[in-house]
C-alpha cells in the first residue's frame, strides 16, 4: 500500500506516520516525487487496512499498489528517480555512458581505454576485476589489483567506476573501490547477493538476466530497494533465443516497456546485447532512440587481443564515432549526451 | 559462382557468357551494380570449374560465393538493391513509411485510415483482404472484397497497397490488385508459395517467420529471387522467446546483420514487434535508429473495435506524432522520411 | 456448443437436429463416442442459445464449449479417436511405428529401408516424395517418383505409406498414393493447405511447427475438422529452443498435455526431435512411457550417405534394437507394439 | 590432460607422477575407473606437453582432454560414477527416488509426507528451508528450523536429507543437516557458492539453469569437482521455452545427452519440469525411460493449500502410484527403483 501525504506534512506527522508502520510490523519507505511525498509500505502478507492510517494527519490517501514489484513501481512513484553516481546524475535528461573493457587487464591497458572514453565523452569507466566465468579454467580478473587499477583511472581521468560484484565475500572490497555496483545477468537471481547490496548505500546497476522477464528483473530491483537501497538502475543487455548469428537478442522492447513500469533509470548494453563489434553502434543508437537512460559499451584498445569478450569490444577509435553518433539521436529525441 | 564482367563488355559478349551458363544446365542471374555488373548463377550442385568462363571475352573474374544465400548475399551484389513499388522507392535514401489496419473491415474503415495516413506522410496503405488466422472460426478478411476496397482507396489517396498473399489459389486476384506483395510470417517457409511470387513480377515484402533465424530468412528470400524475381524487401517483425509481457520480441540486431549479409532492403514492424499501442512509437524510432529502410505500421482509426490485432494498432493522431519524431531520428541518421 | 442426444435417439430425430443447426446457418459435426452421440456445432461467432435446440426430440442436453479448439477437445468428445489407416488403427491399445528415410532417393534405397523395417515390426513406411528444403538448391524430392517408388514398396512389403503433402497443388497426387498425408511442420499453420486436406477423406498426421504453441497445434487441427475430415493424428518433433546440442528440444510434456486435451492420437517423431542417432532410441521410449500412441522413425540403410537428415537416420539394425526396447516400454504401460 | 596409469601401478609411483604435476603448477586428480586409474590435471592454460610424464614409471599413456569440461567428461572417466549419498548409491542399477514438499512448512506437514513417501519407496526427503524466491515479499522457509524438521523426518524414517543450499553463508549450517546439497537451478552460475560447495565433501546436486546449455551444465559441475568435491550428480528439471501451458519444457533429450557426454549420474525433476500435478507421474516414467538414475518429486499432504509450488506437487496418494509406474519403467529397461 501506499500512503499519500498532504504537501504541507509536517516532519513529526511524516515520523508519527512512518511509527505507525512499524508498529503494525512492516516497513514504511519514504519516496519523494515532484509533487508529493508518499509512504510506501512493504512485508506484508496480503492487503492492509488503510483504516489504520487513514485518519492520521498528514494523510491524504491510501492507494492500494496491484503490481507484485511495489517499490520500483510507476504507481508508488511517479517521478522518474535520478540516481547520483558521485556526482553524474543518471535518468535525467542526459543519457549517460560508460564504457571500458570488459575485464581489467593490465595497467596500460585500463589506462588507455580510460582516456580514450573519456575523451569522446563517456562519464564512466566500467572494467571487471571479479569476473563470473562458465569455464572454472579461463581468467577470472585481476580481483583486488583489478579494483586497485580502475582507481587509479579514475584519479587519472576524473571517470567514475562501474564494475562488478561477483559475490557478497568481495562486496566490501567492491564498495570500497566502485562508484556504481554492477550485479551482472547470472547473479540477477542471486536473492542473498540482492539483499547485500541492498544493505550497502552505494548506486545498483542490476543487469537483466540471461533468460529472465521483464517482471522477475522489476521483482530482483525490488529485493534491492526493498532493503532501503534506493539508487538502483536496470540494464536490459540482451536475453537468450534460439538466434545464433548473434550471441544475444537484445530486447529492445524492454526499455519502454520498463519505463512505462518503473521510475528507475534503464540502460542498454548493446556490446552483450549484439555481440558483434561491427554492430554494437547500430544498437546503442536503437536503444537511445528507444528512450534508454545510459548505455554501457566495451570498448578495448586492441580487441583482438583481449582476454574477455574481444569480439564484442569496439576500438576507441569506433567509440569516438559511435559517440557523435549517439548525440545525434539523443538530441532527436530531446534529450543529450 | 559469380562472373564479374568488364566494364565495357558488350552485350553480345555478355549474352555470349549467360548462353554458356544455360548450356552447362544452370540458371544466370544479370545483376548491375553501381560500378560493375556480374552474372550469379545458380542451379548448381557443387562449386563450379571458373575454367568454363575465365577465357570467355568480357569476363573480368570469376568469384565463388561462400554464403549459402546467393542472389541475395552482399557477395554477390555489393550495392544496396532499391526496389520500386509503383513509383516509391524502397531502400534508398527515404525511409518509407506504410501504415494501415490490420484488416480491411469496411469502405469506411478503410478510407478513414488510409486518409489518416497520407496526411501524415505514409507511402503505402497496409491492409489484409485475406487473413490467415490462428483459428477457423475467426474473421478471414473480406477476400475479393477487400482487395477493391484497397483500390479504391489507392485511387482516392494516391497511397501504394501492400496487402498479403495467402496462398496461390488467390495469387493472381493480389497481384492485381497490390502494388507490393506480402508474405507473412506463417509462410516464410511455404515453399511453394515463395516459388509462385518468384514468378510474377511485383514486388515482394517477405516477413520473417515467427522463430526463423536470420540465415533462414535469407534462404527463403533466395527462393524468390531465384526464380528470377529480384525486387524483394526483408522485415523483421519480432520473434517469439519466453517473454510473455510483449506480443513477440523484436530483434532489432536482425537491422544490422541483415543490412551487411544481404543487398535487399530491411524493413520493420514495431506493431507485431511488441505488440502493445503505447510502445509502437519508441520501437519504430529504434528500427530507423538501427539503419531500416521502412516501417509497416498498424493504424485504426477505432483500435478498441477493430477486429483483429487492436491492442497493436495505434490511432492515426497517434500515428502522425510518431511521424513527427521518425522523421527526427532519421534526420540523425542522415535519411528522411 | 454441443449437443449430446438421448442414447435411444432415431436416425429421424438426428436428421432433424442437424438440418436445424445448417437452418441456423451454422455446420453440425455427428460426433459418436461409446457411451453417446453428440453434434459439435461451428460455424458461430459467438454463443449460441441452446433454447434453439433443447426441446427438439433427441436432445438430451446442451453444453458450451469452453477450449478454442472445438471439435478437436476432449470435452466435445470424451473417448479417444481411433484413426483407422488402411486398417492400422492409430490411437487404440496398440503403439504404432511409422519408419523409413528422410526422402526417398531411389528404388533400391526405399525397398531396402522398407523391407528392413517391416521385418521389426513398423506399420507405415515413411518416405518423403515432396520435400521442402530451407535452400532451393538443396534436393527437393523424387516428387511423383518418389510416389511411384513409395507404392511399390507398400506392395512388396504391405507397409502402409505416410508421406508428406507439400503444398495444394500436389496434394492429389499425394492423396492417390498415400495411405496418411503427413502436414510438416513448416506447414502447421498453412491454413489454406489444411483446408484442402480438410475437404479430402484421407487420414492426416498433423505435426507441431518448430515454435508454435500446444494451443496452436489444436487450432491448426481443428481448421482440418472442421472441414469434415475427422481422421487427424497429432505429432510432437521438437521445438526450437536456445540449446544447440541437438537438433530440436522434443517436448516431452506435449505427449501428456495433449491426450488431456484432446481425444486424437499423439505421435512422437524422436528423430527430428533430438537430431542425434545414437539418441533416437532412448526418446522414442521416454515417448511410449509418457503414453504416446505412435512413433515416426527415420531409418536409412546408409545414414553417411543420405541425401537429407542423415545425422538423425538409424540403421535398419539400430531399428531392430529399438523396436525391441520399445515393445517391453510399450508392456509396461499396458499397450503392445 | 589425462595421465593413464599401468594397471600395476604402485603408490610410491603414483604419488612421484601427482608430484610432478604439481611442480609444473597445476592440479592432480586420481580418477579411478574399473579397468584402470588416470590422473586428470587441471589448472593448465593450453596444452600441456605429455613429455612431462610419459617417462615416468607407471604411467600408460597421456591423453589430451578435448571437451572444455574435463574432469566430469566421459574422455577422463569412461565408468559411471556412483555417488554414495549416506550410504545410498545414486548412479548405479537402481533408480533412486528423492520425494518431498517444496517447501519444509511445519512439523506434521514434513513428517506427513516423509512418512508417505518412505512407504512409497523414496530413498531421499527432499524439502526446501531455506528458499529462493522470485520475490522478496514471499515466504522464504524456515531456514535452521526447517532444517531441524528435516532432520527429525530423518531420524523418524531413515529417510537420507537433500536440501537447497542458498547462499555461501548458510553453507555449513545446510553441511551440517543434510546428506545431499542441492544447488538450484538460479544458482547453477553462481559460481562462489559452486567452488564453496566443491570445497566440503558433502554430495551435490547441481540443477540445470532456466536456460542454461547442456554445455554450461557440464562447466558448473566441472567448478565443483575441480575443487576436489567428486560427488556430483547432475538434474535436469526443465527450461524455459515460449510454451505457456507448462511451468518449464522438460528438456528429455538431456538425459540421453548427458548420459553419453559425463559419467555423473543424471536425475530428472518432473515437479518442475511441467508444473502440472496430474502430468508429473507421466513425465517420470519418460525420464526413466529415457535412462535418469534418479527422480525428484514434489509430494504434498495438502497441495492445494501448500505454501509453494502446490499445482505441481503431487499427493502421497499420487506418489504411491506413480512409484508402482516407475517399477514398471525402470524393469523395462534392466533397473530397479
Amino acid at each position: 500500500m501506499l500512503i499519500v501525504l498532504h504537501p504541507d506534512v509536517t516532519p513529526q506527522a511524516q515520523a508519527a506516520i512512518e511509527g505507525r508502520v512499524r508498529e503494525l510490523g512492516f516497513t514504511p519507505h519514504a519516496i519523494s516525487g515532484a509533487g508529493r511525498t508518499a509512504i510506501g509500505i512493504t512485508g506484508n502478507k496480503g492487503p492492509i487496512d488503510p483504516g489504520h492510517f487513514r485518519e492520521l494527519p498528514g494523510v491524504a490517501d491510501c492507494i492500494p499498489v496491484t503490481a507484485p514489484y511495489k517499490l520500483v513501481s510507476r504507481e508508488v512513484k511517479h517521478d522518474d528517480t535520478v540516481v547520483d553516481v558521485s556526482g553524474v546524475p543518471i535518468g535525467g535528461p542526459e543519457v549517460v555512458v560508460m564504457a571500458g573493457p570488459c575485464a581489467v587487464e593490465n595497467e596500460q591497458q585500463i589506462l588507455t581505454a580510460a582516456r580514450g572514453v573519456a575523451a569522446s565523452g563517456a562519464s564512466l569507466l566500467r572494467g571487471g576485476a571479479f569476473k563470473p566465468r562458465t569455464s572454472p579454467y579461463d581468467f577470472q580478473g585481476l580481483k583486488q589489483k583489478g579494483l586497485d587499477l580502475l582507481s587509479k583511472a579514475r584519479s587519472e581521468t576524473g571517470l567514475k567506476i562501474v564494475t562488478e560484484v561477483k559475490d557478497t565475500e568481495t562486496l566490501p572490497a567492491v564498495v570500497e573501490s566502485a562508484d556504481l555496483l554492477q550485479i551482472g545477468a547470472r547473479n540477477m537471481q542471486n536473492f542473498s547477493l540482492l539483499e547485500a547490496v541492498g544493505d550497502v548505500r552505494k548506486p545498483v546497476l542490476l543487469k537483466r538476466g540471461m533468460s529472465s522477464t521483464i517482471k522477475e528483473l522489476l521483482m530482483a530491483a525490488e529485493y534491492i530497494v526493498a532493503r532501503g537501497n534506493y539508487q538502483v538502475m536496470l540494464c536490459e543487455r540482451g536475453i537468450r533465443t534460439y538466434e545464433t548469428m548473434t550471441r544475444n537478442t537484445l530486447d529492445i522492447n524492454a526499455v519502454p516497456v520498463l519505463k512505462a513500469l518503473t521510475h528507475l533509470p534503464v540502460l542498454v548494453d548493446p556490446s552483450h546485447g549484439i555481440g558483434l563489434r561491427k554492430h554494437v553502434a547500430a544498437i546503442a543508437r536503437a536503444g537511445v532512440a528507444a528512450g534508454a537512460d545510459g548505455l554501457i559499451i566495451e570498448v578495448h584498445g586492441d580487441p583482438e587481443h583481449a582476454l574477455t569478450d574481444g569480439a564484442q569490444s569496439i576500438t576507441p577509435q569506433q567509440f569516438r564515432d559511435m559517440m557523435k553518433a549517439i548525440k545525434r539521436i539523443a538530441a532527436a529525441v530531446d534529450r543529450e549526451v
